[in-house]
């Protein structure tokens, strides 16, 4: 019996590191973005009931982990507060460091609100250079003002 | 005497508050990004000289205040480690959410190694778009492998 | 020099607690709701220009106080992450122990997504019962899907 | 061996994914809210010998399992103090930031006590709406005033 | 101008410490018991005009820390979420290894709901004991049951 | 193989579940109050073997967990520092607001010293009460001076 | 106004700095142990008014200071859980590295109980020793059983 | 397969419980202290081959185990950074209040520097007392200077 | 199934502790510094195909398990922020205590930026001195300055 | 009055931001390792009286300053347990992700034991480097074994 989502991701996560398929594959096959892609195979987003069976075929997953797929799963991925992994840590830090430079920049061209995290999408990309390449990462989120009532 | 760089990024702020400067207008009078202008304005870089001091022009700061800019801070922009503020914590969120994501597709790309959150740099545009304006950003990080020895 | 929002707030309390002014005649006073003005008085909501001058000439605020109404406020209004005060952590335990519930619910009616925080509003009512008077708080918040992309 | 009321959630859940029933169904069943009903699936809530005989018939339970239905659990359904996943962290938010203002109005109508989290019911709607439908919560607590003595 | 209760609570303990007035004095003079007049002085309780303005008088405060005692505080004591102190830390220690007991005991008695901390009152008495005095304390709170809906 | 006391806990536990034994029962069958029987019971307090042996009869339990109950265990019965569960909260908020009055109250009247936890004892009773039924509880310890040396 | 006794270990301390009394010399004056003596300079023990006014006499305190050194104070001497200065931290690390080997020799002589931390005294002294000197540290406290009850 | 020390620990006090052996009995069989002995046993320090296959004798410990007990172990016995079981909680309770003062009498008498928690030895014996016996308990740890270069 | 890098840490761990085999001959069998060796063995750096395979002879592993060898891995290798065990804590103390000095030497010479922890290197070697051996270790890492944009 | 080290350390850190003298001189002045001479002038090492005369004429101190200066601090010069400005932070990263390496090759080399953080130096060194100048540390601790007794 699987009883969360997460016995479901390290299935996939197990099947991967064996096969050494690409996320960028998987996202072709279901035909997504690799980003949105990788974040529903790691436990993070749903997956209508097609898509599901698509990733179930690529992982060689049963039905059972096919109907937990398709089920809206509790978000979060990371083991700690403040992440211990360099790479995921950097990102912390640029929340820390710029935080309030991202809040005074948004206010200041929109007013009060947030930037969602929800009408979100992202988009990660290698960008060649002579001086070692860099990797771009393109956020986009809806601007949700506050409003009086 | 002034004993630490919060002290002088009150005044800047208190300064900003009650003249409704912008943080545009300053980056432009120093010839740099809004970004970096408005992280250094508020602690989180150092100024040179001349930056300093036409910094300290702007919000009428005094030599001692001025010379507290030019000296490296210690960085961390947050009150706590995670951010109470909606609009900072949804950064944190997509962290959370996106992290794992993020971890996969540059170790896909890049192999293993981090995005650099010093030879880095970050652009704040509004998008405008009929179903509601975007806040769109790119963040840009060297690639910077691990190695072995 | 007034160098936060957490200085205005203390004011406006302070002069509450003189007066006895009621939060309701001040939401009157501004024409908005008693809950959104309760919280903009505390220092989570921004201020118009005519409203932080109504607020200013109420609870007897400076031109200085009264500019930082206008500018948008580090949000939080609680000094631990798990409050203390008995009323508060009331509405701690109901989402610790509804929590679950409440994600069920709203994604078995309107599938992945949330409920916003920021298009949202507040209503809390009294509720004569002779079993003992009863709080009765509304919230609406709009739904927010996550979208594949 | 059954040890904690963990598991029969865990089997609840289980069945539930496989076999799509809605938590609205499972209330009408047993003719109470869905609100009361998914709490107590969940593990936040004791049922009646004859409730957990109904829940046991639709999710398939043993005896075992169905005998700890009816027992008191150790409430509190969320893995870390302050929630990861988004739709719950919006609450904790809403918590955050108009803790002081519930606070106030509260106390302003009633004076010192609190809204009861046990006297309490929950009611969660969908509100059509053109700009987007809306999630629309009442929650109804007793009074409870601070004594004297 | 104060702007917190806590202000005031450290005008009442300076005063006693120089003053030597002992808390059931105080009590006796306002017509409460013992507990609740020494919580209310230390910052837990809200006082009426006509009790503010007896222990105004008790401990010499003027008129604005007055007005402050008959407004409902932030409440909790303590400085830690574990307390150092080691009287303190004894009653959370009997909450941390009897806390299971407690509860299994009064579900026993009295079904699925809480001993109320609001409609709630304490007495702490001295047991003269040839083998060592004793503190005896009585707590008692109205059981409040979970109600099904 | 059992390794820990929380083992033979559990299996007490769910043989009380499928049994529904109550706790006073188990307390009289081993001559002692149904307070310190529970606690016991619950993995806080060491039994004799003659205590074990009844408690072993009554539960079903082996040799080796039988053992297992004489040893004197790591105590501490919740799993968070600050309680989730709302009825254990209850307490632990009494703590938190009444915590500096319980200190005066007993220095008061005793002294620099605490109240015991160990050389320490608890009744809870139900008092009928037409206003709704109370949960009273008697805790008593001796005091323990502190001494100069 | 002096409102906590940490105001008076601070002008104590700073009056040593000063002056480089010794601690066991302030000891030898009021005739009691240097470490009883030390503890109570740093607030966190209680004086009698002899004791406070020889020790107001040694630090050149006011009458003021030396009525809150007859006060029973807020015990807890470190600002966090885990101390950062490496002397201290040397006895948190013994109190984690043979805190079970504590646990189960004092409960293999005495049974279940503990170590008294108030009926407690301490003694430190030098032992001078050729391959470097050692300090040596006695412990003495009573040992406190649980009871059946 | 044994991955860890934690699982040999859980091995020899399991077998322990079983078998009543007295730690101090192991200790004459090792010919070590019984401080020592018992920390080792718990996981705390490292054996030789010699008194690994003794200890492995006594507890009746595959090879593979005995193997795992001459690796240097990753230290720390206890499960929160803030002990919760009483008797440990005493320990902690003693750094807590008496930190400062350890720290002021040992600079005293030996200027800047810590005592060792690794060159260290410790020593608990029973002192027969008619007010009730002691646990005494010398800590011997050698003074490292702090130096200057 | 093999799920998480962790796994395959414990099988080499586990091996590694029953033959007793040298970090630094696995080192020197695929060519590199015991340092990185050492790590990537923990599970903190990612081998190439031919290196996984030569670390899966050496330790017996699976070709699952070799699979995993050449996954980036979750880094981080400590189970608490703060460290436990001592040889570890010390090196948390001297961050803690030297923090600030490190901080402002590399300033002084570099200016604002840090010295990376991903093009480090770091080598640990045995000095031999008559007044105790001594550990040296050379920590390497190139300097990243932070850029104005 | 001067109550801390924490108000000297400022006066020193403010006086060099007007006067930019650097930590190498204030070094040589007093003949020492520009390591110890700021760790000391930053609060974390004591001076001996002549040392702090100098460090008092180089930064203008007052004498009650200079007696600051003589007494042993509590040392710690982080204000988070895990530190947010990145130089500082990627010292924490190098103990997490190497931790568990640096214990195995000490204990691999020296057996079980420690590397001193007291008996302790550390030398901060540029080296040219055509890649990208590089930060070169070298940490020298005296290794204490553990021993048995």
């Amino acid at each position: 019996m699987i009883t969360s989502r997460e016995e479901v991701t390290a299935m996939i996560v197990a099947h991967k590191v064996q096969t050494n398929i690409k996320w960028s594959d998987v996202a072709a096959a279901i035909g997504l973005s690799k980003e949105w892609t990788t974040a529903a195979c790691l436990g993070q987003m749903t997956f209508t009931k097609a898509q599901a069976e698509q990733v179930g075929e690529i992982f060689g997953l049963s039905d059972e982990a096919i109907a937990w797929l398709q089920i809206v799963p509790y978000k979060g991925s990371l083991p700690t507060a403040v992440p211990t992994d360099p790479l995921i840590y950097r990102w912390y830090e640029v929340v820390n460091v710029y935080g309030s430079t991202i809040k005074e920049l948004i206010h200041e061209e929109f007013g009060d609100g947030i930037m969602s995290a929800i009408d979100f999408s992202m988009d990660i990309q290698r960008e060649e250079n002579p001086a070692g390449d860099r990797v771009n990462v393109v956020l986009s989120g809806k601007f949700l003002p506050y409003k009086t009532y």
